[in-house]
């Protein structure tokens, strides 16, 4: 029997979720909910489409409810609201916030029976399991997470917002040279500045004043004052060509060392430097975080099945949960 | 409380976990437990040893056993014998006989209410994990497994085993272009050959016959002949100076692919094609894989307590399970 999915919000992410549960074959897509007028929504793969209040009415056709919202203000209200009727997972990546997010859900959730997987996608998500995972092996050692190459869809917004700017791309650059120290097991200091560089393309209206964008962007708080910032003025036509995916990745990376103590008769063992890498490249940022979303469905389906409830993280979920396959499929092909 | 484990077997695994359980401000060292006369075996940290025929009345001291033993005739026998008494964690990794191994694990363990992990290490452990995240992640991609640059304990044996040869080290090496392909996405077929060569570093017997000792290597059926494998001839200062270390590692690389579907009105999906990558450098083989048994020997104590038994592997395992810090903390620091 496929697991039921709807999709709450149609923007680049809710369109990679339903190419994600269009490529699972135990899943099956109810149909897309969203705030405008349903007629106005034009679904790619042709699915039903919904006002969202019609949820209300569709509790028993929904297994899991994938929200697509924004981590400012749709998730933190959203998520809660949903998960009390629902099976519900969200990528909300305000990392500060989490907290008090984790301990919403987990309230309407438990209060209705339900699971609510919240912080999915690579970053929160990917990463932070790398994360966890090499600091439960080698405890004490040190993670660095680098983004990029890719484009920054927050940032590009901010540089859209400047007077005389038509459009803009923002790319996170690693520095290598930064890269090359963690990798090498050198646990650095590093400042904000060392470890990421900014490059921006944009497309300024006729006329605009191009020295007083570019002296804007590269002294905006918060987004770009802080790193070393490139500014491109380029053509409408350029940016299209060249500019129209949204790739993205990353990498953590952590050392941590064994050994180095010392022994019962005085001698001293080795200290040994382990270095783990988790990397990403991805074509598609939308594409890969739903992706992720929809393994964490089918997961949520299963531990809602067994019985369990509240708020989970990807920290609660067994791996096993994540796949179409079988127990012994898993261990025979993969372990 | 800490979690109180026991060591069986001590080789060189043996000394990773103890090490790594020193390393664990959660855990405590009941003793170190050895087919030898106890007498005999001088523990680096100063923990008891005892005969391994005085676990049968030490059920009650210790939370988890960690059977550090070879794959090819210990553990077999050993981890479902102590499963049905000991919360058990082994790094069997023969993977043909993971699914008969886990079904005698899992029969005893559910007969005495236990908990048996089997299989943790980094591959199998690890590397099994980032092949299960990515096949669940992006379905219908393709996962590559290198080794290297590391020594291979079994190869090295194997060499020593030849008639004139005093001592020897084997190095697994991952071939550039293949890894390079493979990086870039795209999903090569690849021959044994063209994935890995072998570094063999050897000391033989004043005046052994070299070109026999070469000959015997490089033919050497299932260890050799599918490879191309390089005969250095050393002194034993050398190997002693330039060998005396057990460092590897290597990579899981998975390439998938989301978008290229068409859509309800006729157009095309982009396809976007996603790399994820997880790579391993080990300077001692022994203490990383020690480590990660040990991070799983706190999941198998707090998933027996929980009212859990019966065999699992490291996909059966949440993450969380597996750090010392809690839920609040693992969420505030590393989501």
């Amino acid at each position: 029997m496929s697991i039921k999915v709807g999709i709450l919000g149609y923007g680049n992410l809710g369109r990679g979720v339903e190419k994600a549960v269009k490529a699972s074959n135990d899943m099956e897509l109810v149909g897309v909910f969203s705030r405008r007028d349903p007629a106005t929504v034009k679904v790619d793969s042709g699915a039903a489409t919904y006002h969202v209040d019609e949820l209300s009415k569709m509790k028993d056709q929904i297994d899991v409810l994938i929200i697509c919202g924004g981590s400012a203000t749709d998730l933190p209200e959203m998520t809660p609201k949903y998960a009390a009727d629902f099976n519900v997972i969200d990528s909300f990546d305000t990392h500060a916030n989490i907290p008090t997010h984790f301990a919403n859900v987990d309230a309407a959730a438990k209060a209705g029976g339900k699971i609510g997987i919240i912080s999915c996608g690579w970053d929160p998500g990917m990463f932070s399991l790398n994360r966890l995972y090499a600091h439960s092996v080698l405890p004490g050692g040190k993670d660095y997470t680098f983004w990029g190459n890719g484009v920054s869809q927050g940032h590009s917004d901010a540089i859209r917002r400047i007077e005389g700017v038509v459009d803009a791309r923002q790319y996170t650059v690693p520095v290598p040279e930064a890269l090359d120290k963690v990798r090498a097991g050198e646990n650095p200091e590093l400042t904000t500045r060392e470890k990421h560089t900014r490059v921006c393309y944009v497309v300024a209206e006729e006329g605009a004043d191009k020295a007083r964008i570019e002296q804007k962007i590269v002294t905006m708080p918060n987004y770009f004052a802080d790193y070393d910032t490139t500014v491109n003025f380029i053509t409408a036509e350029e940016m299209k060509r060249n500019h129209s995916g949204l790739p993205h990745g990353g990498s953590v990376i952590y050392s941590g060392t064994t050994g180095g103590t010392t022994n019962a008769d005085g001698s001293t063992n080795t200290l040994n430097t382990h270095v783990i890498e988790y990397s990403l490249k991805l074509d598609s940022n939308p594409e890969f975080t739903g992706s992720v979303l929809v393994a964490y469905a089918r997961a949520a389906a299963r531990m809602n099945q067994a019985g369990e409830s509240g708020a989970k993280t990807v920290f609660d979920v067994a791996p096993a949960l994540l796949s179409p396959l079988s127990g012994d499929e898993i261990r025979a092909h993969m372990l």
